[in-house]
């Protein structure tokens, strides 16, 4: 079975404009809508096994894209960041070196 | 004419994992190492059109992935908020409440 995870929201979030409007649909239906594969193939009056495959698929494009890319790995590290910059901001020793070199770890990645 | 101008360059950088090897050696040889298309011809033993031709072509390729992906334009946008930021910060009279919201949304940006 497919495992419905985190990771491929993202992945799809990312990379969604480089599908086609079939991938998008399915991967919308089963992911965000949580559509079972035999719900699916019923809407669109195909095999089940015919939504799985493109399913499967799409997945494999969008971890392909991502090897490529690397754009949920790259939002991950701003993330990170930003989360460091809030916390050391905010607590109240303020720590005007660590601050400056987050931003300049921030401002270095693409 | 071509131009060589710096938005290719970056579109360049942002994509050029998704183009193919031929298509990187052109476009590294003409916008990086600054080669004519006459020399990048005669280096590939191949008319100067076929390489004009291939330069055009992946040059739209990267419009067309900006246009669905946008990482250089959301590139720019994070590196505006934080120069805004750097500056808000390194500049005396501290603006908490200015620099908490570039913090907000530099987070919110993907």
């Amino acid at each position: 079975m497919l495992e419905k995870t985190t990771r491929v929201n993202y992945l799809f979030d990312f990379y969604q404009s480089l599908l086609t409007k079939k991938q998008r649909n399915y991967m919308s239906l089963y992911y965000l809508d949580d559509f079972s594969l035999g719900e699916i193939a019923e809407e669109y009056d195909v095999s089940r096994q015919a939504v799985y495959d493109n399913i499967k698929r799409t997945e494999t494009m969008l971890e392909d894209y991502e090897s490529k890319l690397h754009l949920f790995e790259k939002f991950q590290e701003r993330q990170e960041i930003i989360q460091k910059l809030k916390l050391c901001y905010n607590n109240q020793q303020l720590d005007r070196e660590a601050i400056n070199e987050l931003m300049d770890a921030l401002e270095k990645l693409d």
